[in-house]
C-alpha cells in the first residue's frame, strides 16, 4: 500500500518542489494539502498550490487554508527576506494561470485530525513551514500528538539559524508552536539546517528542466533560478539554494536517506534565543525520545532523487 | 604499549576523579599534567593536583603550571558559582595534607608542545577546562595542531549551556581559545553536556569508598558529597552530580563509550550568543571533518568502570 501523506506549505519555491516531489513519488498518495503563512500570507500561499496542481494536472487534490498567524500574534506580514528569497508571489515570480480551483470546504485543523483518526500509521505529515496549524490540530484533539507520524522541515540543531544566528525561519515565526509540538507529539522527524544546507541545487540542473519545453519544466526552471539568484546574495558560501521542503518529503518517504539522533526536543520561547531549537534537559535522561534530529544525509542519493522525480513529472505536462 | 595522556586540569573536583581515573588506568600511561584556571586559580589547581598524586603515591609525576587567565582578559577571579560546586579550596572542602612537592620547572605549553613532538599518536592530550593553554600550544607550534589527539571536556551542542542557557562553563571562560582549537586542530573529540550530563554519580556510589576506610577512599567520597550537595542546588532535576572529566579520560581511553557526530565546530566569540559551541555553517559541506562531538554514551558501562577503577585505586592507598 502506498504512504499517505499531508503536506502543510507556505507555498515558496522549496514548498512547490515539495509538493512536486510528493505529485512525482508512485510511493506516495498525497491526500491534501493544507496551507500555512511564512514564506507568503495563507491566501498566497494557497493560490500557489492551487495553480501547481493545476499545472500538473492534479486539480482532483483538496487544499485547506490554515491558520493565518501565530499564536503570540494577531496578524502576519511576510518578512523582507521572504519576499527576497521567494518573490512577491512567493515562487520566483515565475508566472502561473491563476488557477480555476478554490481552497477547499472546512478547516485545515479538522482535516488532519480527521485524517491521523482515519489512518493512523497509514499516515505522515510534512509540515514546512511554521508549526501553527499543526499546533492546533495537537490541541483539537488529545489522540493527534499520540498517533501522528510528523516529519517536518524546520530548526537547526547542529548549526546556527538563518534568521537569528540561533534560530531558523519556520521556527522563529511561531516558537510555542514549535515548542508545543515538541514536548506533546510522539512522532518528530526534524529534517533541519544541519541537512538541508547539505543538499544543494544549481542552475546546472535547472537547465535539464529548461530543455524540457514544457510549461511543467518551464515553471521548475523559472522557480530555482530565482531561489539560485537569492542565495548567491544570502548564502554565497554555499554554491547553490538548499532544498530545504523536498528533503523533508524525500525523508518521509524514505528515512534511510538521513543519520539521526534521537533527542527529546524543545524551543526557547523567552530570552536572548528565543526561537532556538534545543535538546531539553529536562528530559535528557527519559529513555523515551519523541524526535529524531537529521544530522546527516546522503546528499547524492537524495539529489538523483529529486531531479528524476521532478524531471519525469515535468516532462509530462 | 600503554596509551601516553596528558591531562589539562583546572582541578576542581571532577577534576580529581579525571586525574583518578588516569591513575587507576593501567592502560593509560600518565606522562604529566599541566594546570589551567576555572573551577579554580591556576595556583589552586596545580596545589590540589600535587595533594592528589601525593596521596595516590605518584610524586613522581611532573605538573606544569598553565597560562593563569583568558586571552582577551587580564586576570582572573574564581566565579561565585564554580565555588559553590568545588569549594573554596576546589576539593568540595576535603582536606588533603600540603603537597611536599612542587610544580615542575618550565612552561606547560613547552611540555605540551614537545610531547606531541616527541611522541605523536601514541599520545592523548585530555583538557578538562577552558582551552587558553591549548590554544597557546597550537599557535606556538605549527606541527601541534595536525599532529596532538585531543579529547576534551567542554561545550554543549544539542542541549543548553550550564552558565549561559547557550554557554557552557570551560567554553565561556575563553571562547576565543576554543575557537582558535575547533578551527586548527586536525583531531577534536567533544565531550561536552550532550553527554557529560547522563553520567550520573549519587551517593550510593560514595557511600563504597566510604566504606573503605582508607585515605583515598575518604577524600573520593567527601569530594563527590559535596559535589553530589551543590548539584541539589543547582540541578535537581538530575539526581546526580555530572561525571563531566572523568567522562573526557574514559572516552580517550575507549572511545567506543561514546557515539560520536563528526561535525567542523566553531565557538561564537561575538553577539548574544558568546560562548556557544556549534557547526562551523561555512565548513558545513567539507568533506573533511575535524572534530566528533559526543551526543550519545553507554552509561551503564561508563558507570561501571569509572566506580571500578577509582574503588580499587582507593582501596590501596
Amino acid at each position: 500500500m502506498r504512504k499517505k501523506i499531508i503536506l502543510d506549505l507556505d507555498t515558496g519555491i522549496d514548498d512547490a518542489f515539495a509538493l512536486a516531489y510528493a505529485l512525482a513519488s508512485p510511493e506516495l498518495e498525497l491526500i491534501g494539502v493544507t496551507g500555512t503563512y511564512g514564506n507568503v500570507a495563507v491566501e498566497t500561499g494557497v493560490r500557489n498550490t492551487l495553480a501547481i496542481l493545476e499545472l500538473f494536472d492534479r486539480v482532483d487534490m483538496p487544499v485547506y487554508a490554515g491558520l493565518p498567524h501565530a499564536r503570540e500574534r494577531d496578524s502576519f506580514e511576510v518578512l523582507e527576506v521572504s519576499e527576497f528569497i521567494h518573490g512577491v508571489n512567493g515562487i520566483g515570480e515565475a508566472e502561473l494561470p491563476e488557477p480555476a480551483t478554490s481552497a477547499a470546504e472546512g478547516g485545515a485543523v479538522e482535516f488532519l485530525v480527521e485524517s491521523v483518526r482515519r489512518y493512523g500509521d497509514d499516515l505522515v505529515i510534512v509540515p514546512t513551514g511554521p508549526s501553527t496549524t499543526i499546533a492546533s490540530a495537537i490541541e483539537a484533539d488529545a489522540s493527534f500528538a499520540v498517533h501522528a507520524h510528523i516529519v517536518m522541515m524546520g530548526g537547526a540543531l547542529a548549526v546556527p539559524g538563518n534568521v537569528r544566528p540561533w534560530a531558523e525561519a519556520n521556527v522563529h515565526q511561531d516558537p510555542e508552536a514549535t515548542d508545543l509540538l515538541f514536548r506533546r507529539a510522539a512522532d518528530v522527524t526534524m529534517v533541519g539546517l544541519d541537512v538541508t544546507l547539505q543538499t544543494l541545487l544549481t542552475t546546472e540542473e535547472t537547465a535539464v528542466w529548461r530543455e524540457l519545453g514544457t510549461a511543467g519544466g518551464d515553471f521548475l526552471a523559472e522557480a530555482a533560478e530565482h531561489y539560485i539568484r537569492a542565495y548567491e546574495t544570502t548564502s554565497p558560501h554555499l554554491g547553490g539554494c538548499g532544498l530545504h521542503d523536498p528533503l523533508a518529503v524525500a525523508v518521509a518517504l524514505d528515512p534511510g536517506l538521513v543519520t539521526c539522533l534521537d533527542i527529546n526536543l524543545k524551543v526557547d520561547v523567552e530570552g536572548e534565543t528565543r526561537g532556538r531549537t534545543i535538546g531539553d534537559q529536562s528530559r535528557l535522561n527519559d529513555p523515551v525520545k519523541t524526535a529524531r534530529v537529521a544530522v546527516d544525509v546522503d546528499v547524492e542519493r537524495f539529489l538523483g532523487e529529486f531531479m528524476r522525480r521532478l524531471t519525469a513529472l515535468a516532462a509530462k505536462t
